[in-house]
């Protein structure tokens, strides 16, 4: 069992090293009947590709999937889609300085102490590269929820020390996309990009947050106890490399709270129905979806790959020696990270939409136990 | 799937409700051998029970669990121990007014809008009652890992505003159990427990937090990836009632370090093995285990249960109506909290230690393979 | 990990060993909204019940079951439902003399060989004593099953060397619980009797089989390959105990036939679709239903406790010795055999119901995500 | 979920159709530092390769593997392996009259019933094309088995009413592989070919059946009760395409044997241990193994693929059509289906091997925890 699988009903499946042959993923569990071509996973994870602006690694990495089974005539047919991303820029020979030197924080040592050995270009199995993967997954969970109504945003809110203003739904879809930071917040984007690249002259790397954002999910997602919506959530998002906080609703601050100031009281909605007169509660009571926003923020440490000179020690020579990381890394986290963490919002919530039986498991478009192959041409015209 | 199972090869499976006739756990996954009687699981049920002191609901439970199966002459069999806990002071009539009226922020509206009816006396399934089951399965996992040289320990570090200063690891051993907060800093103790107690005073309640580390787990712990220790960690602390935030090594403040104030340098320690000269890595390193101390903290909200007014609807009636709940409450979470973060620290770790091969999942102590019956007195003498 | 679990939606957890303290199951996943008591369950127990006639054993248990959580005025409400039956007649002194010399065909080798120890009494966990929890979960199942139309029924096909000539689904129905070996051909059903008494008589067990037909399960069930609806019916039926075969359609017999032999033509059905000219196939192709009858076959061997004197060997004095097994035992499994291969047949398929999308998995009568609490009393009047 | 998962610990996902791109494969939960290369798993894939001889179809598949990741200079490195492999010889045209059309026994109409639509090129998904996949999954699991001194062998000991008299462990060895049918009772194989080729001549298809044993498997391996070695065993083999009946030890027989008869006393063996006179028991007690042979048989139904006049009907058209299969097919199963089976055998026992702590589940030589890459030579030198 090594940690290469997500999902309960919608199952991600991975494998691929950072310098190695290929990134691969297979998605188990999609309905037939969703209209999917390799377009919709390439446009997301042209957004996560490196290389796209100054403050991201210049590695050059094309990251062009190939959907190797599961579609047919541009549809799903239920069936596991297998797609393969080949790494093109691979250059491992500058990690050599490494293998038996971890560098600081990296998961050089722990990987070598769990397995006696590790692949060691460019991190191997640890790193981020990994996540090519469940953007690629992403994509196609984000397609079925957008289907049934339901969206996923995320931005940029702080690095460093540059906190964002609080944004609106709407200037999140406007502007995140607007500048390489991926902040919501146009000037403080600018800001950030400043400060980025300050870090990055002096050769260190620094750290940040992002704030995401779920709209229209429905009333009732979540299991109750060990796989509340916020426990699967906390997974989800730890899992996100260099992770070390997950906040829902008030997150942190919540302890500063009495009862009465973060309850939210009920009052009837425009449709008759209850509905929380505030949303303090972060869209989740009880690890159950009250329909209201779901909203947090995950907070991502700096890189730990950075040119800056550090100390590291030779478990082969019994020497201590200088860590200076000179491959080409990312000087911040959150920019790239925001269509990581969408994707592994938009995993976790399709499956839950499935789990709850909001979502047909068979198939996109109605009822189950129809016999048929007519609804599109799976046949040459 | 109701979210009632946790963990990979040490299973733990709830039922019960908060005033239903009985809660239970059935633990699989425990090794044969392990010395194990009701007082090992008492002992922890009664630091969590209600009605210790002032500042926890006075609800009279004597919480005492009834071993069924899986253990023999004081030596568990390797079969599943089967745990049953009598609820015996259930007083559901007092929950009637809010059937179709749901209490702001509990679980009542979801758990309806789920599954279109609930148990709905004291919160039914939904009620922290649960835990008692959390609780039971974590005091065998801790017998597990005691016998492995690894410990947990956790403490209450802030309440409202209120703040601990940073405490050892061996005053927290020393002072958590004294105080009735579970606070390991005395004098904070106290004003937390007035402060709390004002709180209860105006029928209000107070947010906090609990601060856990984990000493003696071994390097190589953890599944890379979507299974790493940080990320099943993520999801075991957001299962805990009203935890909002779970953060590890610096948490939420990560955002404001730079990689190369945070990076943690590499020397050799007195074994000889690479060391991390600081620990702001929180013992975890690409989700993995580095055998430094793990720590971290968990956020949990103010109990939604509070006698002061507050105002919901009632969807049978169409009405607006006052929602006062007088039952019998905790005015703050996280003195009961503690044992229960503890258990939910010990039953990922445990399952970490059987999936890393570093207990052998049939038997305590040493070789599988062997038939006997003779290591304890298993037969009437 | 001790294979107490069964389903992957509808959640069967068990604990339990023969003369151990008692007996429990929980169920996870059953939808709100059955109509549900304790009959509904002891009705079946009383089926797999000991002491039923002469030819099972006289262990007098009253496999009383009490539901413990997850029903509330007679209706399920979509969380765990807990379930004990607490063991009686416990006699297991009478096992002393096995503990350290095993009984030949037995399980208790087995289980000292793995554990290094094990319950002794009775065959403890290895006992068939178990499946009164599958049977208690497998009642919940064929509820839901029979609400949505999907019946299932088991009877003695063949004892030793004695055959029951085909039977009719209608002779099954009507014939099978009139005699005590449920064989649904009263003829044979006799003179089985006679031949196991002859077997009882000389201290000695025989062996059977079991037939069993499913109608009603919709077309569609079954996940492709690995998770097909035969290599999941394949795992339940074996799993029951003493069973060596398991075959569905033309089973074994299946190597003799050509393809134009066992293929089934297709025609127009009453109703315009497609439908299969004969069922040769046992009502699954491509490891998916087809809508038609689902039919197989599990063999059981002989009970392998007997009277009968044989020879084993005692691994702590190093003496060989004789074993005679002198409890109460049933000399031959089929009879009471029938209701635990139901109820695995309903576990298996009310699961495939709620994987393929054919059962809302939160609630019994329809439409998700609205909130109430009205359609059955849920509040005192 | 759609069925294309295998194992608990030793985790094998599938991907891809008959007729699509590629054959995909990734297991997770090798431990490291096994040697393993792109021969090892093509050796394997060359056995279960179409176009051998006569009696297999002519598909043209080179079936050349390609590994993607987990694997460096050699040695597994612990984390997930990648597997591709390109279809080559595709020619779905052919399945076009088909497609709203089902051949008879196929699973042409239940993939249709439900997903609404299908891969139809050559059966898509439900093609038995999508066992080289397991094979090359299961090419890993025997290298770590034999590692463990634990061996498998299958051969065909019936085809049609051909039987094979009972041979010898070092028969299977030595004959199996000699000739087209894998027979291992030479004679036989030449009487099994002639008939084999008779049905095709007449464009007709015939059934068969698979020995296999099981040598060297330690004691104690299986967790009892659902998770039994015999039911994963009998789901394992279950889901190998076209199985109809699977039986261990005595098998179907066992119903005709008394107690005292298939009993299997114990006397003391070599090494002073407790050991079976006989093995009627098939190698398992209490779901558990004792150490001796694991044997039975598996039953594969003719192909359904002939190239005789068959009745279907068109949905589309609602017209009776005549269907007649011209495709390239096996005119019988069990000589490709023997690395088939002997790959399911091998990935069950592997899975139960991690879950009995046998196998470090982290590497393969020995004590987890200590960090090193020096073992194999993983730097360039």
């Amino acid at each position: 069992m090594n940690g290469n699988r997500f999902g309960r009903l919608f199952q991600v499946t991975t494998f691929g090293e950072s310098h190695g042959e290929a990134m691969g993923v297979t998605v188990s569990g999609c309905p037939a009947g969703l209209e999917l071509d390799e377009e919709d996973i390439q446009r997301e994870l042209d957004r996560r590709k490196p290389g796209q602006s100054m403050i991201t690694t210049s590695r050059g990495e094309p990251d062009a999937v190939s959907i190797k089974s599961g579609v047919q005539d541009g549809y799903t047919t239920g069936t596991p889609i297998g797609m393969v991303i080949e790494n093109k820029d691979a250059q491992s020979g500058k990690y050599e300085p490494f293998i038996t030197a971890p560098r600081p924080s990296h998961g050089d040592f722990t990987y070598s102490a769990k397995f006696g050995t590790r692949n060691w270009g460019g991190g191997g199995r640890s790193s981020a590269r990994e996540t090519v993967n469940w953007v690629a997954a992403g994509a196609i969970a984000q397609k079925i929820l957008a289907a049934e109504g339901v969206e996923i945003k995320a931005h940029v809110n702080q690095i460093g020390d540059i906190e964002a203003p609080e944004v609106t739904w709407e200037e999140m879809l406007e502007h995140t996309e607007e500048n390489e930071v991926r902040c919501a917040h146009p000037e403080t984007a600018e800001q950030m990009r400043d400060r980025i690249n300050e870090y990055q002259q002096e050769g260190d790397s620094i750290g940040g947050s992002i704030y995401f954002e779920v709209r229209g999910a429905p009333r009732g997602l979540g299991a109750p106890r060990f796989d509340s919506l916020s426990a699967r959530l906390g997974q989800a998002m730890m899992a996100v490399p260099a992770t070390t906080a997950f906040e829902f609703g008030l997150g942190r601050e919540a302890r500063r709270y009495t009862g009465s100031e973060r309850n939210d009281d009920w009052e009837f909605g425009e449709d008759g129905d209850p509905k929380p007169v505030e949303n303090d509660h972060g869209g989740i009571q009880g690890g159950i979806s009250t329909g209201e926003p779901i909203y947090g923020e995950v907070t991502l440490h700096a890189p730990t790959s950075i040119p800056k000179k550090q100390k590291t020690v030779d478990w082969e020579t019994g020497e201590e020696v200088e860590a200076q990381v000179i491959g080409r890394h990312d000087p911040v986290l959150p920019p790239r990270g925001v269509p990581v963490v969408e994707a592994m919002l938009a995993l976790t919530l399709v499956d839950f939409m499935l789990l709850g039986g909001r979502i047909n498991p068979d198939r996109m478009d109605g009822q189950v136990g129809e016999y048929r192959t007519d609804y599109h041409p799976s046949k040459p015209e």
